[in-house]
């Protein structure tokens, strides 16, 4: 069909006006210090019930923390990830199935990045579109729960290659949907060599400290370089 | 931005062609007497182990079935239902979050409709993106798993909108996950007045039956409205 190239050539100008704008988005993160940090994957894979824990443990600790949430519809995960006291904003994105670094931008207009240590983005339930569009964050993670088959990773490639780390979620319910951990794992190795892979329940706990131990340390060591790039350490 | 309105109006000139071919598909369905009926959800909500069993049970009871199926990779899922012994074929469409008229236009070429009861087409497992294209089909399904939270419609309410019957799937994991079902039945309601809605586990075999009963009752007032139009009853 005529249209199909025009869309194409749309669809990489988009892409182009993101990346863009996700560059200086990350500059101006990277200039205030904060470490920003995406979450990807399908619907009710466990998104918001992880943030909510990891708003308030990190809270707990002392951490500076905020997150912005996207859903097409509803401010449901914005109520409840304020439970954790943290800063959040709904983004509703209407018909659109992914975020991009435009909306990014415009819910940071009245926050003072400079006051965050951190700044957590839930995307839109979707392993297919968020792929593309760059947020600007410093770590992408993508959440794969034990119920929704081991094979999802070679299904949808492209969002374990942008990814840097993927999350196994709902691991209390591995022995119900009888989850192959080995066949997961290598179904991820096999798209993604070498990378890393983390198992946990935000339900029993199960994995929580290493998973905030591992955000702990990207965050850490982010400050570290920042604070050497400002001649502080 | 500037692009965001070009964007906009070749989306829905792609909409409006895919609108006019999938009319014509229908029409060649009707010509045939083939039912269709597609199937949308999360990925990992259970559409192809559903398949798979609907595939055999019906070709059990003497019912001439077959399915398409779309992945953006592998195909595996062709794969799985070809188990069933029913003609099966893959539609990889690459980056692609849906499928569109055209693939199951293409897929259709060397098949014969007329020899078929009953086509199935299995999308991409996305909540969002195959909500806007009509693929011809007679029935759209939507699944949801109790896995996923009783949320779900409400975030997504345009694929509930655009759907016909919702299917709640993998009950068997209701209690394991705390599903509250007044609750998931009451979000479909809200985004759907009067939505049929049915509950299964293709697991232990829960609400099959009854599953089955209703596919056949659907696929059976068809032939009874396409023998009518032919005069043969």
């Amino acid at each position: 069909m005529s249209t199909q190239p025009r869309l194409v050539a749309v669809r990489q100008n988009v892409l182009k006006q993101n990346d863009v704008l996700a560059r200086s988005l990350r500059r101006r993160f990277e200039a205030a210090g904060v470490y920003v940090i995406s979450l990807v994957s399908s619907p009710g894979a466990g998104k918001t019930t992880l943030l909510e824990q990891t708003l308030m443990r990190l809270r707990a600790g002392g951490g500076r923390v905020a997150a912005l949430v996207g859903d097409l519809a509803t401010e449901n995960d914005a109520a409840r990830l304020a439970r954790s006291q943290a800063p959040v904003k709904q983004i509703i994105t209407g018909t659109v199935c992914h975020l991009d670094a435009a909306m990014v931008e415009r819910s940071l207009d009245d926050w003072e990045l400079k006051d965050l240590d951190c700044l957590f983005i839930e995307n839109v339930g979707n392993m297919v579109c968020p792929s593309s569009y760059d947020l600007g964050e410093n770590l992408r993670i993508v959440l794969m729960s034990v119920t929704e088959g081991e094979d999802k990773p070679l299904k949808y490639p492209t969002i374990f290659n942008t990814a840097d780390v993927a999350l196994l979620t709902k691991m209390d319910l591995a022995t119900a949907v009888e989850f192959d951990l080995t066949e997961a794992r290598d179904s991820i190795q096999s798209v993604r060599p070498g990378m890393q892979v983390l198992e946990l329940s935000a339900k029993t706990g199960l994995g929580m400290d290493s998973y905030l131990r591992f955000l702990e340390k990207q965050i850490g060591s982010r400050a570290a370089v920042v604070g050497a790039s400002l001649g502080l350490s």
